[in-house]
């Protein structure tokens, strides 16, 4: 359990997958004593992958050291893979001794900024297998823990990766009052969140629909593993 | 199923609980041939319950006819119960023969709105009891389909809903694809989510905690049966 006042916060930044992060907010702003920091690389609006708009009210330069950052995934990700701005802020702040919370393609991002060797990690299952280029342990998992590291799968899973966070940072019981707060009991009508129990034809189409940016993805992870 | 290019939208708000929007937008946003708006009373950029800046894109004044109308909830809805612009929006919406849908406590608006009368109806647990004041049928479920209105749980039951919304407008083979990209086959940790499953000392707590924003939204009901 962690007993100050709690500085958390979130990188935002164009491309983004919004519920990376709204999802996580959602938990992670409710945490008793704490304050959460919405940081982009400048302050101007950001647009998420459907268009969204998102505002940084801090930037990386200005925002203080953090305790808990959370590192949302998406599209955009991509474009900040050899962003040194950002790296270096996401290994400062590990370096530090932060927690660190990845959601989805965000663990890429922290994958290339080199704080991922040797670690047990998940992401979205489109891409579980390019974590070993960055020197990650790929776990198939929705969440996995390691001491300060929590990464997530995709998207929606950043909201069962928060309420770990959330239990890990103030208590169990913490947790649960924002979970019964938010009424998360989910229900999916379809049993289709998984490329393990999605029907094959759904399965296919996503897997086609992203097979561009899969791509990219694979040949940035082959140029850091060539480091 | 609908066959037009879809007109989606949601009205946004001071103080709404930011998920209530930002869980179905990451669904709906994502429906084949559909345009997503997002709409403010103004353009001015709104604060969620936990301070998170969301901007709006169009005013009610001027956006187009939607198909689709997404009323998030949260503490601010109570402020918007005798919003005459607000209340009207919906009720023209409706009685164009648009598709509702109410997440959380976004209910009790569209319930201010007169538009809620016999319909079969679940909100947020903490004030499920408070439908029938607006003439609706209090039904506890996470979601409620009826005719072209349908409505969603507390908080985070929206992307539940918005699921069932997505099947409905473009059949279950785009619900399964979105699903299946969003990695939504949830697994929270703990199994706190209702009143009827979170612990005694978590729903009292919670119960407290909610306790002089339940007491208005009563006040509110009540005034309204009266009328």
């Amino acid at each position: 359990m962690f007993m100050d006042h709690l500085q958390a916060g979130a990188i935002i930044y164009p491309l983004m997958d919004q519920i990376d992060f709204t999802g996580p907010f959602e938990v992670l702003s409710r945490l008793p004593n704490s304050t959460f920091h919405v940081i982009g690389k400048t302050l101007e609006p950001v647009r998420d992958t459907r268009g969204l708009l998102l505002t940084p009210e801090e930037t990386l330069s200005e925002v203080q050291p953090l305790h808990l950052l959370l590192v949302p995934g998406g599209y955009g990700q991509e474009d900040l893979m050899e962003d040194q701005e950002v790296l270096s802020f996401i290994r400062s702040h590990v370096e530090r001794g932060g927690y660190l919370f990845a959601v989805c393609t965000g663990v890429l991002l922290c994958g290339a900024a080199g704080v991922m060797n040797g670690v047990p990690a998940t992401t979205h299952w489109r891409v579980l297998d390019l974590l070993p280029y960055f020197g990650a342990i790929a776990v198939n998992k929705r969440v996995v823990e390691h001491g300060r590291i929590v990464t997530a799968g995709g998207v929606t899973a950043g909201i069962d990766g928060a309420l770990h966070m959330a239990a890990m940072l103030r208590g169990e019981q913490a947790a649960k009052e924002i979970q019964l707060y938010m009424q998360y009991a989910p229900e999916p009508p379809f049993d289709s969140g998984t490329p393990e129990r999605a029907p094959a034809e759904v399965l296919n189409a996503v897997t086609e629909a992203t097979s561009a940016i899969t791509a990219r993805r694979l040949e940035t992870a082959k140029r850091f593993a060539a480091r």
